[in-house]
């Protein structure tokens, strides 16, 4: 598959056009409000190297558009996905969390991770030096963004195991910007996942795992698309316009038969190299990419808020974070 | 034309496809070291309406990629620019100069007007409270970024109207960031035209018209495509490949004649639903969308100022603008 | 006096401090829940020049803490600012604001006016063109962000009053960052005042006056103090300590006589030399005045949206400011 | 002693105003050019008691004015920096080097070091994934922005040590902004020095030491006072102005008695109190800092790049970090 997606519920839904039901893939879906939640387990070895996705649980959290929630609406969806992140991170009550915002912080579309440390209730050293100030429920909470490999000239999975190592958390929390496949999902798409983050994925194309193999504690990862490659997009809508032309020919027809054989790897390089690009580095994205960064990074950052500590309220993380 | 693009050497390309030649419009080209530079004139009313471009010249320079120019370079190609501007602009030694920062700052691909003006050597009040001061061969230069409609409640064109007519300037340079059809000219082309900004040009889409006519001063425009509509980029996907598969189908056979019923306007309406492009907020960008819009713009920004002001070097440029 | 405060109420204190009461001024202080409010009235020429300040009337808000306070607080107030603006605004119900960000964007204590723009729930566009969609209250608001005279060579005031007579507003709103001459009023005070921006006040030094004479409407300045020069710091810190010298000293005694020579000015020109502070260039401002800008601009901003429209709540102009 | 600097030349400037010269430690003054040169030696534990830093070499360069160097000064002024950190810092060919950009990048006089990390030619990936390219004296520089205790919650200590573990590099650079006591210190000056970061030094007061102690390597510390402490410019003012006051009274008299008497810690409590600055949260800051950090940071990085790279030019440096 030369389409990339780093949702995996994409890359299910991409599977099963053509093939009903896979083996070794479990899908529910629940609708809560206007939210629709997706969940994915990759429960096989088998199933994982079909998918492109490691053995896991993979949640999706779709909502209609983030622009225009309400603050009661906000807070019921910064609610929703603490308790998805809880579900799957089995905290204890003097558990630390590192979390980890991965991305360049000077690349709009890929600086959701950095944007989220920034909004994040921050209590390791609070609890250090003046544990008695801390009302109960708060947990040590720290944070790093480490940059991307160009800037920093570090695999950025160094730099994390270098710090988890001196930290010793009980669980780490990765956040990164996706690339998806369909431009519905951009903005509206939050995933959060057990596996950790899959080497190559993500918008700055990191290349080593973060995950309990590397780092040697469970790893959630929280995604969120921010763009589409431009080749990918082109090429989906090519697929768009054949689909419906096979429509209108008649099946067994000499164009029918032609569209068929049209080959999907072959129109992708052609498609590449008819719009110059040679490289991966166009994107599709909103107009208004700033925006929607800061608006899904405060979303991601408070439903992590919520869940990290007990007995808080979207409030109360205001006053604190500033 | 439902394709867009600001560029009116793409424009007439995209015309000399199935016309060879077309009365009234006059193109030249050079070259220049490593820069392309194209010239065209719309000469008639006939022609503009043809091209969807107003009457007057339009100076098109592309540089093979902007990010590998060393120094030296970067300073011939300022050069050659200030050469283009001053060929346009007409300016008298005491001549006063306004130039508009068009666009939105917050929005990163739409922003270079306002980087521009922040690279600019802004003299007007310096020679009006120590005229003694500045050398000869400075003019009056001044700068405003008036902002968008979606954040000021004011039309671009009622600000700098209600600007031109205190400052009274002699000529008015207006920078815009454009959209262009071909995603080979993003970062690397530099339209300057004696036309002004036309109503609805610009990534921003500004409704009024900027030129003679509404400021009563020459307006000269200078822009740069920095984004793709995702929605043209699709069909012109979809164009290449179908016209390969064109040139592999027998002439005549009922392939080619479905592949040539195939209407491009249905195409586009049926692509723009099929990936859930509503709206025109997707663009296709560079990911590093923020550094090209910074080194571009100081790339345009010095060839306004050693088109502006005699005998400066871009040494002193820097001094000055700091 | 040497030493500058933009603060009318600071300027009174001073005044006060050698008479007890100042003929043509009044003052009115009020209480409400944390919040301090003070009104002075300056009713006469003669208390105008005495006063260094135009007459009219300015409100001082003094909260104890902005960064401490929650959302309720908040919202209070904004509320109690609204009102504050109102009572000097006397709008009609079809009323056009203009609201005008004075100040540098780039210089971070000067940036109060740029980012309250940007807080601002903007509506004349929306009222022109899309009338019947505006629910009834909402007033027709405009805004720019005019720039400083280093970066645009154009005095403010021609800028504001070229927009002003082309947008033909019944209400002009400057905002403006501020110069107290106490730490203890940084961030903390907030002054609304109905005779516009006077000329040479601000951290920016704007030059010439905006209001009701030169710009031909009402004009209302709102300001923030964020910075203090570091030479009016340094003077004042030399008056307490001389203050506490003379009251242990014998009055009559040689030292208090000598303490009593010293020559306020003189000693501000010594500190000056002293100190390397030959032009004003240094300023004392809070360690974090880029989390204090950001927060301060939000409550101006919101002071101003529950002011100018009817019928709304913050929860309405956070959905609509985004 | 109350009043903080971070720079040894003034510590030392201000133990000599009593004494002449202090046992153990060496100081040597060049000019070259309009640069003066400061290089003093700490010899002895107990000169390092009595200076309040710690044994090792401290070289100070000064400049006139950086805001006023022309690209020729600029280029001398960096080698210059490249010559002295080479001095102390004795890399051989094959030698790794961890560059830490310390510092809180939200807070403008605190975001030195991130800044100067972003202009790092960073080569160590290179060096890695494609040797063959990178031209012989190019040496493996790496780097990272650890963040701020208040916004990760973990001491940059473990952070730097984490990632030193990891990397094992041959020499650690800091980057950091410094508090100074003078205002003529201020962008003027920068500090090179072979002892790391000292506990509780910086303008983000960090906590915990960064030299070849904690990290197992030496580490070189580059400073540049970019804050004075409001406290301690008020405190000088008045030591001015009261040592000016006893030069003019008579040796002898009550006045020059009471004068003497006055005691210097009681003043600076005082002067806390009268001007509520109960918190160090109030600097002294030129009002420009924010392009005065983006022009000292470009410095020290070129600085640093033309010291680990052989045979560079500051062009070639351009090219590469873009």
């Amino acid at each position: 598959m030369n389409i990339r997606t780093d949702l995996a519920m994409e890359a299910y839904e991409l599977l099963t056009e053509t093939a009903d039901e896979i083996a070794g893939i479990g899908v529910k879906k629940e609708q809560i409000n206007n939210t629709e939640i997706t969940r994915v387990e990759v429960k096989t070895k088998d199933a994982a190297k079909k998918l492109g996705k490691p053995e896991g649980n993979y949640v999706t959290v779709e909502v209609s558009d983030v622009s225009m929630l309400d603050s009661d609406k906000m807070e019921a969806l910064c609610q929703l996905l603490a308790n998805e992140i809880k579900a799957l991170a089995n905290l204890k009550k003097d558990s630390t969390v590192l979390v980890i915002g991965l991305g360049n912080r000077n690349v709009t579309p890929d600086a959701l991770g950095p944007e989220v440390i920034s909004c994040l209730m921050v209590t390791r050293h609070m609890l250090e030096y003046m544990p008695e100030q801390m009302p109960d429920g708060i947990r040590s909470v720290c944070a790093i963004s480490p940059g991307v490999l160009g800037i920093t000239g570090i695999e950025t999975e160094e730099i994390v195991r270098g710090v988890t190592e001196k930290i010793k958390p009980n669980l780490v929390i990765c956040i990164d910007a996706l690339a998806a496949r369909s431009i519905k999902r951009i903005s509206r798409t939050i995933q959060i996942c057990d596996t950790g983050i899959a080497p190559g994925a993500g918008v700055g194309n990191k290349r080593r795992a973060l995950n309990r193999q590397t780092l040697g504690v469970p790893v959630i990862a929280i995604g969120v698309p921010t763009v589409i490659d431009a080749a990918t997009i082109t090429s989906d809508s090519l697929l768009a316009v054949t689909d419906s032309l096979k429509k209108s020919a008649k099946q067994g027809s000499e164009f029918y038969n032609m569209l068929s054989k049209i080959d999907e790897d072959e129109q992708f390089a052609l498609i590449k190299e008819a719009l110059y690009m040679s490289n991966e580095n166009f994107i599709v994205t909103p107009k208004d990419v700033d925006l929607m960064i800061e608006k899904t990074a405060k979303i991601v950052a408070n439903g992590i808020n919520l869940a990290l500590h007990e007995d808080i309220s979207l409030e109360d993380v205001e006053m604190y974070v500033g």
